[in-house]
């Protein structure tokens, strides 16, 4: 909770649920990147939080864009970023989204199989590709599926079709899952990266990029990383497995770029029990489905705070909506004051990614998450 | 898919995906319920589906509306209910809520606690009140939690409290639980809320109604009961356990009342394999965060057909955002035509409710579901 934010709740006094970003902290979180991995051009994964005064900052500064669709490719040029500065990053794309983003000037694409490939050589040819690969996500409190990625052995001969269709092969990505606690977690990726770089120059297709990806944790709950511990261990890895041959590096932050810039101002519904001497229930007016949907199996514990002091006891928390599964804290609940009450007014920090958009659109009749960026 | 919905769609082609809702199949499913349950006032659920169409036919039907929150009252009016008509069925409402319901002309409220009847005895005097009441959801594919109601030992204190407090005791509810296959299930919550009729009635407190609650299942992939088995089964629970002295009975189905109604249209963008001979990935453009939120934990199964013929494969199906958990069948992988091809549309059934509403409002720049009610 920054004193701008602690600020603007104090003086607007919003009604309902909201989400407040300070563009000061992501600002700070930029620049803090640039310096921790210098070497590295940074790509904003717009998902994490599409504001537009996010992505205006952010296009001042320099960065560049990682969209998922063409919407958001629209948002980052509306914000002042060029075509050369957007990469569209989702391996799974309409060939018509794949033509849009052409027509837009767009020239880099992510991609996982060489069907895929096929569709970008059809509608952007002589674009620059890079292909996922599988990554096994341990230490990240966000694993994940294998949704995303091929098999290193596979990227090759996506890599190579991608060759000879008239594309650049043009890297490698991978993702080593989000909120990645373990700085070393990049080096198994690199390894296999630097094998797929060395078998395409056998074959006379020199790589020039890796994708570092994102999964550069935020604040929540427990102590993390530095962003130049991150850095520190990344460059070493990229050294042992490239040697003297060090390729371009991206990174794609999006939840370390604004996640601990944002709160969200929530009230206190009902407190109750079920029993007599059971445990207290909590109901705020955020739940699963306007906002806090990465709590799914409790997943993300963000930092709660009141402005009640005196003893905590451990609450079950749980969203507004008539749905049984709007329950965020319940296998491990959450300590809250014992002398919290109806009306009560509650602080959620580490709340500026993955919150706004995740919002559903009118579930039980409810508005979205309301959001101020200042 | 019904004929008019085929037609629809061969007519229109509608870009993206979409929901199709066949109003003929929902006037179907309320004379079906109506007649199961002849002695029941049928509350629809809003929450189910809130689109105006269906809301205004439910209206002209004769339908009562159950609402999560003042907005869904607001569609309810809006679409021809009169405040009789209405229950405001959310156990958790800002107390500034229950007042704006009031003078709307509600008058009946749920509550599971004495702080809910509280608020209702300020800001809506004289209304009438019945407490939920916890029930196991045994045989439900989306088992409740213990969200909400109270213990039923607790009902009685809590209804007693509404009494003392100048509003009328009215009843009690539960909810056995949504898309519930066994029709006895609704045998146990009736006879605790016998009991705290009985207990009530010691202390001169006459209650009226028990609340049915929702739970009727509509058809996926499984068989499940016709209405009529329903309605017997809980007939004889209530005379078994209420004897002569019949309370008033309502029922809130939702998913029952649309789900069947609802196709949804979607396009595959991508078939994929993640290593040779792996098992398919099958993308489509719709997912958890654009409809298909049931499938959380693969709890809800749709039936999916495909113009394709010949052979089928299991394949693991997914949704288009750059969201690992953003996949609907994978522990279960979902049988579909080895020919199924990039372009092809797939029709996703039983997807009248809870689709919509779930959908995000931008995840990903993805736009929220579209729908068409004919």
């Amino acid at each position: 909770m920054t004193d701008r934010i602690m600020n603007f709740l104090r003086d607007t006094r919003p009604e309902g649920p909201c989400l407040v970003v300070d563009l000061e902290v992501v600002r700070e979180n930029y620049i803090r990147f640039a310096k921790a991995m210098p070497d590295s051009r940074i790509f904003y994964a717009v998902k994490a939080n599409p504001a537009p005064e996010i992505l205006s900052l952010l296009a001042g500064l320099g960065s560049n864009f990682d969209c998922a669709s063409v919407q958001e490719i629209d948002m980052a040029l509306a914000a002042g970023a060029t075509p050369d500065r957007i990469s569209f990053g989702n391996t799974i794309k309409k060939e018509r989204d794949v033509a849009a983003a052409h027509a837009r000037g767009v020239t880099m694409y992510a991609v996982d199989c060489e069907a895929e490939v096929d569709k970008i050589a059809r509608s952007a040819p002589g674009a620059r590709v890079y292909c996922r690969i599988l990554c096994d996500g341990d230490g990240a409190e966000w694993a994940l599926s294998r949704k995303f990625g091929c098999e290193p052995a596979m990227a090759i001969d996506v890599l190579d079709h991608a060759h000879r269709s008239g594309l650049v092969a043009y890297g490698v990505s991978f993702h080593v899952g989000s909120q990645q606690k373990n700085p070393r977690a990049w080096d198994q990726a690199l390894a296999s990266s630097a094998e797929i770089f060395r078998t395409l120059s056998y074959r006379g297709i020199e790589l020039k990029m890796v994708n570092l990806g994102g999964g550069f944790a935020t604040r929540y709950l427990e102590d993390i990383p530095e962003e130049g511990e991150y850095g520190h261990e990344i460059n070493e890895s990229i050294r042992a497995h490239f040697g003297n041959r060090i390729p371009e590096t991206i990174i794609e932050p999006g939840r370390g770029m604004v996640g601990n810039a944002g709160v969200i101002k929530t009230e206190v519904i009902l407190v109750s029990q079920k029993a007599q001497d059971d445990i207290r229930w909590v109901y705020l007016d955020i739940g699963k489905f306007n906002g806090l949907a990465e709590t799914m199996d409790e997943a993300i514990r963000y930092p709660i705070t009141s402005s009640r002091g005196g003893d905590a006891t451990p609450c079950i928390l749980a969203g507004p909506t008539c749905d049984s599964v709007d329950v965020m804290y319940e296998k491990k609940p959450y300590p809250l004051p014992v002398s919290l009450e109806i009306g009560d007014e509650l602080f959620i920090g580490g709340t500026g990614a993955y919150t706004t958009t995740y919002s559903a659109i009118a579930f039980n009749g409810f508005p979205p998450l309301a959001s101020y960026v200042i």
